[in-house]
């Protein structure tokens, strides 16, 4: 595939009217700035899969952890939404058990169930027989964003990983819970176990996430997807100080750091604190409020409910005219969903969405 | 069983200071009516059922929708907790798919599933064909009160229906639901089918809300467990007038309506508004500050995190104090959990944390 041009890959050129230097000064990097931009830039979690028939067909035979360590595979699945929405930004096609499994953790993804490990997490001896990454076990990684850097062109690409709370859920769950019972059984029964852990995963997680900033990401999103289980004061006793010790340790890394959970209501301040240039919003709470909460040094991300994307067009139009509304009243926003593109999503309504997005949001 | 005395059934009496003239003057009630209260009171949702040993028992062999229909098995279970943890309320022991079954909804609860409906609703004439329920249809429920009104004495006990939000989910997907990806898409996209499907479920679960309170319940809690997947927006044009039909229709009832959902940091005053006295509040949110939203005119109900309880007793009297002390702040509190009592829950840990309130609230 030739080099993407600036129009394709939704670049800053979009209007005609500046010069483009490269995904640093792309409408979705000065988003996360909080910096002028000349429309909305918009981009989907999830955007990368099940929705789209070209992803199903690449994948085909190939099980999810194995898709993962393949570049060219990953080049290809981070490719194909750029290539057919025309988003704003890529994001490098991973899973958040990645780094868990190449820090020698004996796990799988089992379709229809998720994640599954097979000795579940307990004690500070199980603690010690995890990781530390090596920059080399995640080699697959590096080339793969090598590889993406080099075609997206100004498109920026976003680095991806799980935040330890969510991590060390599966981990101490053995896979996916409705209630995350053992995950706070052990947070509140064993804290020196429960910290040791988490410590361990920030450490892999900073790890890892460092391998995609040199290998050329434009931004980094660290997905605390469960955090919404917590209450605030658990959030900040038990979840943020392993969280702020990812995205404090990426401060120096020049690109912007993305916070995201759902369910986060009553903790989007202390997601912000815990070092996020931009907080991700799931559609409970409307953008503005969420910033009003957040504050005015940090932007926001989403947050179209998944679920609208079923809806009539006139439905949908208006929820995302809604949504800009509410995010042009905050200090930057990038547009999402406020979780992840649900399978069964028509990918041609996603296509239209931002296309939308562009239109109505041009300044 | 003889009629249980005002002591053992935890009634007002517990001080020995005063008379108890029956449970429309017990802590409970009175704690919902925001009037004093000689200690705080409480009860636990999912407090008959599968963490006591002897309901295990009963129920073995007996499948759970015919359990509910057996007006002695329903006597039992619902007694089991307040024999064993000295609450101060019972809660009639039912599903909230029982009135639906009842109305003539083809379903079953599967173990390890839930609810599965053998045809989902998607138009109108799926919608006709569901009840109405004849009073009639629900006798056992109605014997089953009886019974129990008459044993209880002074300990109130509470009436059980599922909320239309929920309830239609249920019909709509077919059976539980991560996403209720089709519930919204029927709401977006055919509002008409919608709200006549919920306007529907609103006659049944007044029907069978009804039949409880003249059957001598001291209360009711209207469960729309899922309604916190829903943005505000979203909940009052969809979910809340439907809601609002059911508390509305027991105004005139005399009995305090609560009304309770998880994950609703952002709907907590519209709960409120929809016709409730006691408004129940997950761990998520703190009570006083749930409280300062919903209003001076209203209680509230909970909310230790349900896996709180399998933390070291250190943490759990902690938790339990803390609770007490934002409650206290409020204009009435009735102590619960968040959530439902989780089946690998130590029912002697629920037992410990009644004698913790009852000791720590006493005035």
């Amino acid at each position: 595939m030739a080099p993407m041009t600036t129009t394709t890959a939704g670049g800053a050129a979009r209007d005609g009217s500046s010069a483009v230097d490269g995904p640093a000064d792309s409408p979705f990097v000065r988003a996360c700035r909080r910096q002028p931009v000349p429309y909305t830039p918009v981009w989907f979690m999830r955007q990368a899969g099940r929705s789209l028939p070209e992803y199903r067909e690449v994948r085909a035979g190939v099980p999810m952890l194995e898709s993962c360590r393949r570049p060219e595979l990953v080049r290809e699945i981070t490719l194909q939404p750029v290539r057919r929405h025309d988003v704003d930004a890529a994001i490098l096609y991973s899973d958040i058990v990645v780094p868990l499994a190449a820090a020698g953790v004996d796990l799988d993804i089992v379709p229809g169930t998720g994640p599954v490990v097979a000795e579940p997490v307990g004690t500070l001896d199980d603690v010690a027989r995890i990781g530390p990454l090596d920059p080399a076990d995640v080699s697959y990684v590096d080339e793969a964003v090598r590889l993406l850097v080099g075609e997206l062109g100004a498109t920026p690409l976003i680095g991806f990983a799980g935040a330890p709370f969510t991590l060390a859920s599966y981990l101490v769950e053995g896979g996916p819970s409705r209630t995350h019972a053992r995950t706070k059984a052990l947070m509140y029964g064993a804290p020196e176990v429960w910290h040791a852990l988490c410590a361990r995963l920030a450490e892999i997680t900073l790890t890892f996430l460092r391998v995609q900033v040199a290998a050329g990401v434009s931004a980094v999103q660290l997905f605390d997807s469960w955090a919404g289980a917590l209450s605030e004061a658990d959030y900040r006793r038990y979840a943020m100080p392993h969280s702020a010790a990812v995205l404090g340790g990426l401060a120096d890394a020049g690109v912007p750091r993305i916070h995201f959970g759902v369910g986060t209501a009553e903790l989007l301040p202390a997601m912000g604190e815990a070092g996020a240039d931009v907080v991700g919003v799931d559609w409970r709470t409307p953008l503005d409020v969420a910033s009003g909460r957040i504050g005015p040094h940090r932007a926001v991300q989403g947050n179209l409910d998944p679920c609208v994307l079923f809806a009539p067009w006139p439905v949908i139009e208006a929820e995302v005219r809604r949504v800009l509304a509410e995010g042009a009243a905050t200090p930057g926003h990038v547009f999402n969903l406020g979780h992840g593109v649900l399978p069964e999503t028509d990918p041609e309504v996603l296509t239209r969405v931002v296309e939308l997005i562009h239109t109505a949001s041009a300044r």
